[in-house]
């Protein structure tokens, strides 16, 4: 694993491969940006030479050291999604992928995260262009908010693109952006690094992994992949040209951990298609709806092609499944025949039990397309023991609550539910632990970073690669921000840049912040009281209230006794105080809260947000 | 299944049998009431003939009526926890169970969830006792504030009253309550019924079905159940006699559904002492903190012995933990050898790779032992690189968030952790399919009523009945409150007696409901923001303020542009319709409050609970 395979300099080979993407996905880009960067690989002469390994150091004359590259993750160390990785060398960035993060729990009423851009933005003349691995959205959601910011070109496949282009629409970047499209196959020069696509599987068309050819060697980022020997597109991860990668000198991989605690092989996304087929032989009286995420074409070609092997008229419903659906077959990435589908208005005309409906909301999502249909709050379809619901998906950890919902829900309608592992529905579009190592077999880097995981899998997949041989001293455990940086002297951790969580909420960016997330579970978990009197300072007499106001504390109306109360309680010590001769705006506020949190303690075992409001006339 | 076996009375047959437990575990109750209460039950004759069936209905002298049964659940149908059921003849009910739920992630600062128990209140001169499975929260929890309302007697085994006293202590209830300690095999008297008590295998020892016999028959609850051949007390489910009560003929059969999702058998907790043997002897250098369910008795009684087997002493930490030990070994249900306890305190005396310490906190709680162990708030056990922490136990959907967060910080300390399913540290209490079906396999009840399930469980037990060949009119799939009435003309839905939650927040118990918690809501997502003034309504002028407040909204420091904005249109709004001659309360709130809205949703498309407060003077 730790072989020193350190590349002195590019080499100025002439083997590239050509792209293996086949002619009708890959027509000729009439982007200019894209001519004008992207090289075309030739063919790989068969049996070529072995490159010659650097390590023996040429004793000849002092030769200049090479620039130092600086690899860091703005986002997906230690968390979950919101994926971001920098490349720096010099006067040159790029950046792989630019993801978004879902809330937590406790960051009450936020929509998204996206990552903290403040180094990109200080650097922004350096950026020569971000690199999509795939169209997902903790690899693409966070790219409107960066393109507001710094309008830089992006390069990615056809189908990553084509999921971008809605989001930009929505965001009405669509004609400003600079988006070049390319195939796996094809090599992007870019200031003084060349980033190679390369295909690999995923849960969604389209995907690669990124091979950037760097000062110091190659540095190969995987993207989310898995190895598929059986892909519904025919296209299998190019195991090949990752060896030849590795038999070159890969400096340093970059590897998602996602599945790394998994044993064993992800099955092949074949194995739902040959369960739904079994499910449309058995179920030849039911209506049925697939719910599955918008984004895996291949799921819902499948879906199409069991349906209409069974006779069955597919309707789509849910905003993101409709929009990736078009994307996907207006871009050829599904093949459908003439009349399969058919609008969700549609499904009136045909019997039910000749219809197939392909649906979001296998999360439970609030307000999606199926929780609509299971309760009774959409407008097409109506869920009844007529249909056959099958969850296509595996609950995302934490999710099973809302999933349970909805799933009651439905049993209690009479549907007949296909969820979780009672048949095999859903498959992972992530490697396993078989298909990591073949990754780390196949690339033999000499360094190796652990990335897309929360701590205990970038420690398990650090396990796995030391398992397979390689030195701990090699394998570089990070966190956002912090940074490598690969010299001729080797790798190391050198300081950090800023990185951290910038918080959605509504069309704010990043003005929620600890303070008021605090504020907000304070008020969540116990509600508020408000205190609110006029005072006249001057004069030393309380003018008007107190009035006591409280929101989310107790319900007022069978609290009177609680609430006259602490209306005495608020009442007396303004006086008191006023009576002593007390001024101090602060010191009247505090007296009036520490009286009443005391005394709504002592009664209800309770400390809700005490807000005492003084006004002067 | 539907055998018609229904016993016309009870039969005053002398063949009870003996309780199993050993002579050491049965010591002779000191309770008067339950003396008087408490039937023995002698030998049964080997060979005994079986009982006649009452199928031939007998022609002569018409017969008076028997009096109706009535069956229902004010608790843990269509919901996990809150386990409660109400068994009802004329003058007399038994109640089975009292335990508690926990609050749904939109139950905002709610801690606990207690049934509804307005009927039990309205009849509580019926109530010949609450009569207790198990000594698990979800059965036993609601007991204090049920017998702050009524106090009734209480009957159950040693351990499950062992663990109801703590709580009793705690809210001050144990001078006056009336508890009664029964062993397996024992039988009480309780108006026209008669409630035996019937060995279980489960997660916590001493657990125990009920079989309760009333003038429609044998009614029988399982509680929860598993079935061990190799248990750990050495006491397996009593298949003996509940094989004897279906074929005496079970009226209708109440079994829990949790786990009817998984096929198969549960394994034997045995198996979880053969994983912890196989830890201990491979980490014989590291100190070990095993988490797990602080009322798992004999999960610990196996880290014990594995510990010992291994010289190793075993320290307690965590409250609960702490509390149900101490129960068990002076109640006897666990066996520790002489010196193999030790204090937390001392620890330090012994070398780490000689001790094992058990704690609370396998579902990732805050603030719970483990918790505060992972993150350097523990005074007593700081985890290092040293330690291997074992999750005995399994994330209940929903928490895994909560485990992982855990999990993450351990290994970021470089603690070696095992959980989920990497090894087999932990089994489950419940029934499986097989077991589910061996169990009405053995009681051949005449009617079914799934309990202790969300919707979807209780549905899937229905099915898995009408598998066996229960026809489906003879299954009762209920909900909270709803009546199953059992006469001569057979069993029914017959009518709703009141139920529901209650919200138990600090101290209060059900001030807290819809209104409460929606707001909460609003705080949470939203914040808050409050406009206050004081207004002369006499002279129509507006005397101070108005001054915005704001909380959980957005950092005031950096928004305020934002503020004064909304300061200048209060400003001008309350201005306005004061000179309009505006001198209705609620129209000047409301003026107010729209405009405010209006333009804080214009500026961030957020939508913050607006609160205006005006005094007058």
């Amino acid at each position: 694993m730790a072989e020193k395979t350190e590349n002195k300099k590019l080499k100025k080979q002439g083997g590239w491969k050509k792209p293996r993407a086949s002619a009708k996905k890959n027509p000729p880009s009439s982007n200019k940006a894209l001519q004008k960067n992207m090289q075309k690989k030739a063919d790989a002469p068969m049996g070529a030479k072995k490159p010659k390994r650097n390590n023996q150091k040429r004793r000849s004359a002092p030769k200049k050291p090479k620039p130092t590259v600086r690899v860091f993750s703005l986002g997906g160390l230690n968390e979950i999604g919101k994926n971001i990785t920098v490349i720096e060398c010099e006067n040159d960035i790029v950046v792989v992928d630019c993801g978004i993060g879902f809330p937590d729990d406790d960051m009450l009423g936020v929509d998204l995260v996206i990552p903290d851009f403040t180094y990109l933005i200080n650097n922004v003349e350096k950026i020569r262009g971000v690199f999509i691995t795939h169209g997902h959205e903790d690899h693409i959601g966070s790219l409107p908010y960066f393109l507001k910011l710094m309008n830089v070109p992006v390069f990615g496949t056809k189908l990553s693109l084509g999921i971008l282009e809605n989001k930009l629409l929505e965001h009405k970047l669509l004609q400003s952006a600079k988006l070049n499209t390319v195939s796996a196959g094809d090599t992007v020069l870019a200031g003084c690094f060349k980033v190679e696509f390369i295909r690999v599987n995923h849960s969604i068309a389209d995907a690669c992994a990124l091979a950037i050819t760097t000062p110091q060697g190659v540095i190969l980022h995987t993207g989310d992949f898995k190895l598929d020997v059986t892909p519904i597109d025919g296209e299998m991860m190019d195991i090949v040209r990752l060896g030849q990668l590795g038999n070159e000198g890969v400096t340093m991989l970059l590897c998602e951990s996602t599945n790394v605690e998994r044993p064993g092989h992800t099955p092949s996304e074949r194995k739902v298609g040959f369960s739904l087929e079994k499910i449309l032989d058995s179920y030849t009286d039911k209506r049925i709806i697939i719910a599955t995420f918008a984004s895996n074409v291949h799921r819902v070609q499948q879906i199409i092609d069991a349906s209409v092997n069974h006779g069955r008229r597919v309707a789509v419903t849910g905003r993101s499944m409709i929009n990736v659906v078009n994307a996907a077959v207006k871009l050829g990435y599904m093949n459908v025949p003439d009349g399969a589908l058919i609008d969700i208005d549609e499904i009136k005309k045909y019997p039910p039990e000749k219809i197939t409906i392909v649906t979001t909301g296998s999360q439970g999502e609030p307000m999606s397309a199926l929780y609509r249909m299971a309760f009774s709050d959409h407008d097409k379809v109506v869920l009844t023991d007529k249909d056959l619901v099958v969850l296509s998906s595996s609950a995302i950890p934490g999710n099973e609550p809302l999933v349970g919902k909805i799933v009651n829900e439905m049993y209690r309608r009479g549907v007949n539910v296909y969820h979780d592992s009672s048949v095999e529905v859903h498959v992972s579009g992530h490697a396993c632990q078989e298909e990591l190592k073949l990754m780390h077999a196949l690339t033999k880097p000499k360094y190796f970073m652990p990335i897309h995981g929360e701590y205990r899998h970038l420690i398990q997949h650090k396990e796995l690669a030391e398992g397979m041989g390689m030195s701990a001293d090699r394998i570089f455990v990070s966190d956002i921000g912090k940074v490598i940086e690969i010299s001729d002297e080797g790798a190391k951790f050198n300081g950090m840049v800023q990185a951290g969580k910038v918080l959605i909420d509504g069309s704010g960016i990043g003005d929620v912040g600890n303070i008021v997330l605090r504020d907000r579970k304070s008020l969540a978990e116990n509600g508020l009281i408000i205190a609110v009197a006029t005072i006249s300072l001057e004069e030393g007499i309380l003018m008007s209230g107190p009035e006591i106001i409280s929101r989310g504390f107790v319900y007022v109306r069978e609290s009177e006794e609680l609430m006259s109360g602490t209306k005495d309680i608020a009442t007396r010590v303004l006086i008191d105080a006023l009576d002593e001769g007390i001024k101090e705006w602060v010191e009247l506020k505090t007296l009036l809260k520490n009286a009443i949190t005391k005394y709504i303690f002592a009664k209800t075992k309770r400390k809700p947000v005490i807000l005492p409001i003084l006004l002067n006339i």
